[in-house]
């Protein structure tokens, strides 16, 4: 459910090229922010109405004062320098969690080029390890993404898209662990390896470590994904910030009110009904710490997380072209243009 | 299309080197930011000439009130700050994005030293593996660079460029896959080389995995480049940015108008008609925002972005002369003039 | 005892779902903050209740300078500037630390991959080479953290828990070393390796490589731990910070006291009783340098530190399950449903 | 011309160490600065003179208002973080270029491992590969560095130099190629790597892969070289900084003019005829930026440049004595002190 | 000497745990400052003497102008932003310094385990080449330390401390080279590799490319110490630095001067003796620059120091331990408690 946009900003011509985004719904932050500035705008002329209407004399200047001591202290926490550094820290993981994904093509060249056997047990084998690699990645991502857990809430969920079978299945049930499961296709795909280097079909043992040094490589990335889901950033940090920006806002709620422009305060010179700056201030960092909201858990179902299903299937029907239909084969060798 | 400009300030010297920089035009500040500059200026002057001349006394009262307003509240933004991090993060981006461009070269090295055989079939296999590499990255540019895909729209005007052949056109046509297909050449050389390794060209095992593992890491360049292109950052984040930097500016039409030094208002004890500091300011914002528009997909037309047709005609011309011209040969071995 | 929380953050709607981590209690500010925030509000009003009650007039006049004064200068050390630096640091360290964990899953993908042979000695040697690889662990554990030194005090009690051997342990109490012997089993799992090689069991050398690198890997790990216990962030970098962020609010304690309105100074037009952004200032600033206390030391006791008993005992289980149970096995191939 | 001063630096003690570096001349700030300095200080009391003598009064008003306006509004630009991010960048980018100065050493030391054979023509293998090697990373720096482009402005100075065979530049001369040829020795070098392997003295084909390994990443490493001097950092952004310093201090010379102080200005209470503090802060923002002008190419002839013509002449000495010299020798195996 | 406090920070209870690290004097910022802070404070209290005895009226008030100058225009430079990058610059330095140290282990764990042979010449080459390694560690740091080179501060030293034989003195004695020869162990080290590779003890030659790999490896490490030693940050950028911390201080020296409060001054109603903020942000900044001072070579003898001599020491028992004593042996192979 990514939304990508690079190419809409290929090129800065003109008035550039950002303004373009600013009128896009999906993954924006109107959509993100909508129903939280429709209650503070709310709040805001509530307290605003009953200023102008229901306070007598001395009512309205102790919330003046109120105001203008809220306007004057609400500064005393920096928010932009947290932000900015929890932000940074966020994105840093959010990317570095797309880069744990891993990726099923090497190990699919690595065996379509060193598993040999054009014979169905060939098939059998290539096409199997594949199948348990890409087993192993949806099972790890069943852990950490709700989205795929609703998709594969059981292992019978899984039987029944066929990347588990049957008497797979049993042995997993037989198996009695508290700890995820997800690296035993990865043994058994190391097991099928070195079996086909029992019977020759894999023809030397470099080619087997190369086959169990990706599968330890694999599963590492898996490990990793796990990793990132299991120790989160620091409650107390993700608290902090979201405690600064929260408190700055309900402070903001009274210290951004117009006041009567005859009190003569500093600052409440003209009263324009709208404190539009105050507005889009929230908007900003509001903004900023959606930013932060979004990409913390990048496996749920926000509109900028990763597109784990689109992933998923195309990593099945790449794993099965590579290591079955295209097998070693490759178009006739014929000379190019540029030949002499 | 890039700008060079690294040979021009190697060395400080006298007043430094930067200030000769700002002669420039390609990839300039100016060049990009005129068009802003324009209608920046033109509406600022036009609420300038309507404030000096239309407005009745009362109303320029009010006016000035709300020039007042703007000019203390458009600070609440922090956008230097964010401007800071976010430039940041694109430039990171950016330079991690040129890394991930694969270069041929050392697919090159191997394929010359590890496939023998002076014959035509030894040469059209290193020639063909060398297209092939080739080919990978041209079409991994057509799906992420709109400049690369103009000059090859189609595979048609790869094989009219000769880097595809009839034959092969045909093998990707029957292909019937919704997901990008660049992979396809490198199983292909993939393949080839283990069809050379079969008949002996390649003489070792060692061998054969150097040229998958170098193939492995070729395709993993070109994911790469794909990654960048379909995980954007996120748009909330750019959103949040670019709102602030031209709402600050909107704000600062308004703000930065010169009120009528008579009426003694705070820091307007003087009119000099062009608030030089306050367009200095748009300068300053707007350009670095520009750095960000520039840099976010560096596949793109501006001046400043990587320059994709000179690096695949220098990839294939090298490619071929290594592995087919000057394949194993070498000068003569002669006794240098320190021999002793 | 870490605190996972990325779950309940996964997706973000309506008001978002930040605001749902304020409710926590482990891992949480309130908790790590409580006891400051009391001490820091008893003695806030305790000097309140004095200036109210027990000072004549001219102390009183003497007291509000000195108020002024503290609230005026205490702005001159920026402690967000230093905070937001140092915290990077912390969380950047907190997070290569994890990353050091050595895990045993590689090694024992290859110990069961390359260890051959089912009968009695060859299951002795697989189980003796991991269990070895876990002791190692355990052992720099008890050296770097409090929580794995409780549970195993001394030798007898890795004896006791099955790790280690009564005659291994009596040739680690032979040898005379002033330094860590976490070391020494990674020797012998090295030695069984080669005895391996000998007998036969290792058939090629390349896996007696992979195995002895995999160990390498392993002990550059467990140094790294070693390392990040050993060489502290500098001690005067975090007594810089502390002074700054506890001089500060001593400073508030006296800035920060609401004085009597009528005395018109600046920014004192009303009391509140409660100065209520100067309590979230301390919430905020305190909040922020309890992140670093936290994060120092992750292998500490704290909510947030990593869950070490529960690592070793999956490494243990997760070891013995791979290389011996499930050595070499895998379930019968059969085809898959999209076999054609 | 590095300038070293770690040495100087290695204990801090009594009043530390950092205050002996202010006597430093070569590579230092005012090295750097004084022609800025004196242009700023000459203009500044030009314009200082100017209004002492020339005015009369109304012009002195008007000046004097001018002088606030720019006083107040030359903040409007946040230089410090500007420079603060962009000299992170530029540091960062400096010791990536340095890192990818690639060192012949370990070539070095397979050659010699690995390409045995005392006769003549095993010496003079080792010899011409390694004077390849050394010759491939001076071509890359005549491209980049204007400093060895001057020692070898053409490959007749490299002839002469003894690093190029006249039959070498024959076969160089002959390629008709718009690209670089750095690569082309080490083509050589791979080929003769191949030559020896066909002769015998490579003994087995791992030592090959491990030869022709690192030619393939010494290559790397002149193609990095190549790619940051190509891939400037953006005019764009470089410009920005440039022109916000630049302007800040235009601005500065009128804003920072001191009043008379009769005139009861704002902070302009005293003349001191010297403001000093401005003048500081001159040499503290132009000083930030002459450390990115030193650093945006460190392969120039700055004081602070990389020594190049050090390195190429301790490369080929170093190169020469271990492949030739020192081949597989090492002094008689003798016991040491603490044999028993 | 590396001041080590992570275990007494393992925990955050009660009031947190930084505070205990405030009583501490080993590496402390009391330790390093009080110098500083006794000029600073002897140099203050003397003008302020001064200004409150010896002078006159109008001196006193045109000092007092001075002070007011001093107080305002301090602020135009902003070190807390310098510095924060300053010190993150150097922090990053530190650590990747650390990092670079290069540990005999792994090479150690190669050479016991690829090295047979249990006779004396087996055993002499095992310890020759763990010498000759540690040999070259120490070399390197004789270069760049001046701890160590007051240790060995020739050859001779190294003679008798029996890392360096009489013979071996010899052949370096004879080399003439002005460059450094810390490799020039290692290229005995590997000539050993060879020559035991030729007489069998090396059984084949993956083993002997691992070893050569390692001590390529360990080599690479002493040379990253050099180039750490050798580049230094830019003198110019310390400079900077430097100079805006203690001309900031010169200026508060005068600008944070205590005024006669009678006078009316702002911000000067109340003479309390102590400017205590104006010396803890002394202390602050004054802290965080020694922070710079103290890392910026951390091969030094400041507290906070790598413990060189103790890493020495521990590197010869180990590799002498692990490649002789415990040469390939390990404890029985006996069944653990888990068996069944």
């Amino acid at each position: 459910m990514t939304v990508s946009y690079t190419a809409e900003v290929a090129t800065s011509r003109g008035l550039g090229c950002f303004w373009k985004l600013l009128f896009r719904w999906r993954g924006s932050i109107y959509k993100l922010l909508w129903p939280e500035l429709c209650l503070y705008l709310f709040v805001y002329y509530l307290i605003n109405i009953i200023y102008r209407t229901s306070l007598n004399d001395s009512s309205k200047s102790y919330f003046e004062k109120i105001v203008l001591y809220c306007a004057t202290f609400s500064n005393l926490i920096p928010i932009s320098f947290v932000l900015g550094f929890y932000v940074s820290l966020i994105i840093k993981r959010w990317w570095d969690s797309f880069s744990s994904i891993p990726w099923p093509d090497n190990m699919a060249f690595y065996v379509s080029a060193f598993i040999h056997g054009q014979d169905e047990r060939g098939r059998l084998m290539r096409r199997t390890i594949m199948r348990y690699v890409n087993l192993a990645f949806i099972i790890t991502l069943t852990c950490i993404s709700p989205a795929v857990k609703k998709r594969f809430p059981t292992l019978d969920h899984l039987v029944e898209a066929g990347v588990l079978l049957a008497n797979e299945k049993e042995v997993i049930d037989h198996l009695k662990t508290p700890h995820p499961i997800y690296w035993m296709p990865l043994i058994w795909a190391s097991s099928i390896c070195i079996r086909a280097r029992k019977e020759g079909r894999v023809r030397d043992d470099f080619a087997l470590k190369t086959l169990v040094d990706e599968i330890a490589k694999y599963r590492g990335k898996c490990g990793d994904l796990f990793n990132y889901d299991w120790i989160s950033i620091p409650l107390v940090y993700t608290q902090v910030v979201t405690l600064a920006v929260y408190t700055y806002f309900l402070a903001a709620l009274m210290g951004s009110q117009m006041l009567d422009p005859e009190k003569g305060y500093d600052n409440h010179h003209v009263d324009i009904y709208v404190p539009i700056f105050n507005f889009l201030q929230f908007f900003f960092y509001m903004g900023w710490l959606k930013v932060a909201e979004v990409l913390i858990n990048p496996f749920g179902e926000d509109d900028d997380d990763f597109e784990l299903h689109w992933i998923i299937d195309r990593d099945i029907q790449f794993s099965y072209l590579v290591v079955d239909e295209m097998h070693q084969e490759h178009p006739e060798l014929i000379k190019d243009q540029y030949w002499d």
